[in-house]
């Protein structure tokens, strides 16, 4: 057998990437809390509190809105599996990885599924939708409001109606989108809708907070198979999170303290703030990124201020600038996913990595390392660019 | 919209129920580490160490050792969901609530299930499964190791092999076993197992650790159907765990760093020294119970030294003692579950929690709240039986 390892002792990264994003000092210091038990009075407490903060972030009255112990694919597959079951037609909009993943989790809950697709960094209008909705007769449509594969900002409010209107239950990705955008599930009629902790939320992964429409709740309570999975079955999660309190799994409870912590900061900030704080952030990156020659993946007018994506310039290499961002600033940045693989940087500027000193200090770190990779700009137009952005009033 | 609440205080509490346990304050720090990316060369190290120690607590070799993204409910699914395919014959042992959700989850995988019973608190013996094995011809055989709900100690190595000369895969539930009693997977040639990270291993609830045997990985990987839940598809995790390290979802990264320090203080104490400290204090608290008049539910001989389910003296008020226990002492002890409810104390002397000061505390308190309830036994009697076991030598 082999020797034991040392104690952990990680570097103290800039986390940049598309998630997870830095988590703040008091996070980390709610995450090291005591443990006290699943059915304490006290973590019972703090779940109500949770659930209550919850309904603030995305702005609804849903009873059902709780957090599934998993990361924000299990919020999906939580969505998925228990608003679709087997025979029901269901369409999907792929415009990236995310939207492929759901056509893919809707597939294994036995749904019957048709894929909508756009190309990756452009959104879908309404008129993209209505045929295929006469066509299929969907009782689920699932659609992902901020592509994290390409920064694409999907609106919401113009396709709920049409859905609504075809009769299907409109499930919305919101992993990226929550907390660093306005995400209005009452107001757009959204009927169920997941998240992950580690992006806008800026707590460590490991919890996927997700919301139900009375209407979901009712195909929910009237299915007549099972949902195929035991953990995710909202139908138990309900008792539990619920007046009954009845046991099904035990939460992870050091993971709620640190979310609770990390909703309470965004709530005391206040949501519309939040929302501005990362659209200045934004505005000052994508301006220096344009004074360096760099473009835009998403279709202008649909870029989410959290998620730049970006194409990386031609004869600079990725791996290089990636990997010595790390090794000498620090600095994490995501690579591509899927078809972008290779040709694009992913910049995210979520919750409390959406800070000007971060803004700027990857400015300065790119400016060099393109630099040596013989990319052409004028010395300092990134750094000068966002500052001028930021000396806007 | 409500207020936005105040910060967690939680108050330190003494786990000795059914989980989760005392978290040592080393594993609490490690929890609060500065969070890296779950690509960050510094977390894939970590990742590897994590494999290689998990590898040693279950004493084996499988390359398919790993840790799931979620509860140890998670790990059971993940195990049950990947081994079973629609219409596998699967045979399950049944003698508490855990049996009872492996059929479930059985089921939900598309499983035509045969349940093998037992009453409650009693263990399986070979001869209660050659005739089931015979009749039902198993792909699966699932069993719990350590019925949670009433304490029992089920022996694996005696069924194993009858299991393997009827053709079927053995899957185990160790999640109230592994770091408590002894599980030794490669000996007794266990081809799926799962645990969870709150029970003996004292970190947190929201990893579960599971293995699978290169015959388990061989079925999983000649899959005709895809696993129904993709958040818990092995095929797709041992890509991410694997040499390639291929994304699938991001992976909770402080609570990885949490049970990486969990298993390293396990494994610096050494294994059997570890299980014999929790026998240890198992045997205190055992003779303390005694001389209160209070009786096992688990059959002698097959009762866990780290899960001790007694019954409930007659004319002893249950809700009173556990709710005034917490109140008062600060301890939380489990109630029973399923047929059990309201007739059983589950008592907890779990990884970190089993230590000599809470033997004598709970038998302490519980003096205290039996002497007011009426109940009869000699004062001191408890504390007295559990010292002259720790003067032994």
């Amino acid at each position: 057998m082999s020797a034991v390892p040392s104690s952990l002792a990680p570097p103290v990264r800039v986390l940049l990437g598309p998630g997870p994003s830095d988590t703040p000092p008091a996070v980390l210091q709610a995450l090291g809390k005591p443990t006290v038990g699943h059915l304490d009075p006290y973590y019972l407490a703090i779940m109500d509190e949770l659930q209550q903060m919850l309904r603030q972030l995305y702005r609804t009255q849903n009873a059902l809105t709780m957090a599934i112990s998993g990361t924000g694919s299990a919020g999906q597959e939580a969505t998925v599996a228990n608003l679709v079951e087997p025979g029901d037609a269901v369409l999907v909009g792929v415009n990236g990885v995310f939207g492929g993943r759901l056509a893919d989790m809707a597939e294994r809950a036995g749904g019957e599924v048709t894929r909508v697709e756009r190309p990756w960094g452009e959104v879908f209008r309404p008129d993209d939708l209505k045929e295929p909705l006469a066509r299929v007769k969907p009782k689920v449509v699932a659609i992902v409001m901020a592509e994290t594969s390409t920064g694409a900002w999907q609106p919401i409010e113009e396709i709920s109606q049409l859905v609504h209107d075809a009769g299907a239950l409109l499930l919305v990705d919101t992993v990226t989108a929550l907390g660093g955008i306005s995400v209005e599930v009452d107001a757009w009629q959204i009927d169920a809708v997941y998240s992950g902790s580690q992006k806008c939320l800026s707590c460590p992964p490991g919890l996927a907070p997700v919301s139900f429409s009375p209407a979901a709740v009712e195909k929910i309570m009237n299915r007549k198979a099972k949902v195929r999975s035991w953990y995710l079955d909202v139908s138990l999660l309900a008792s539990y999170w619920g007046e009954n309190r009845v046991y099904h799994h035990t939460a992870p409870i050091n993971m709620t303290y640190a979310l609770h912590e990390a909703v309470r900061l965004i709530l005391a900030e206040g949501l519309d703030t939040c929302f501005a704080r990362h659209r200045r952030h934004h505005e000052a990156l994508a301006a220096g990124l344009a004074s360096l020659g760099i473009r835009f993946l998403a279709e202008e007018g649909h870029r989410l201020p959290q998620l730049n994506a970006v194409s990386i310039p031609s004869g600079v290499d990725d791996g290089f600038v990636r990997s010595e961002l790390l090794r000498r600033f620090g600095i994490e940045i995501g690579g591509g996913l899927g078809q972008f693989k290779g040709q694009a940087w992913r910049i995210g500027l979520m919750g409390h990595s959406a800070r000007p000193n971060n803004v700027l200090l990857l400015l300065a770190a790119l400016e060099e390392l393109l630099a040596e990779q013989g990319h052409a700009f004028e010395h300092g137009a990134g750094i000068a660019a966002a500052n001028a952005v930021y000396s806007r009033a």
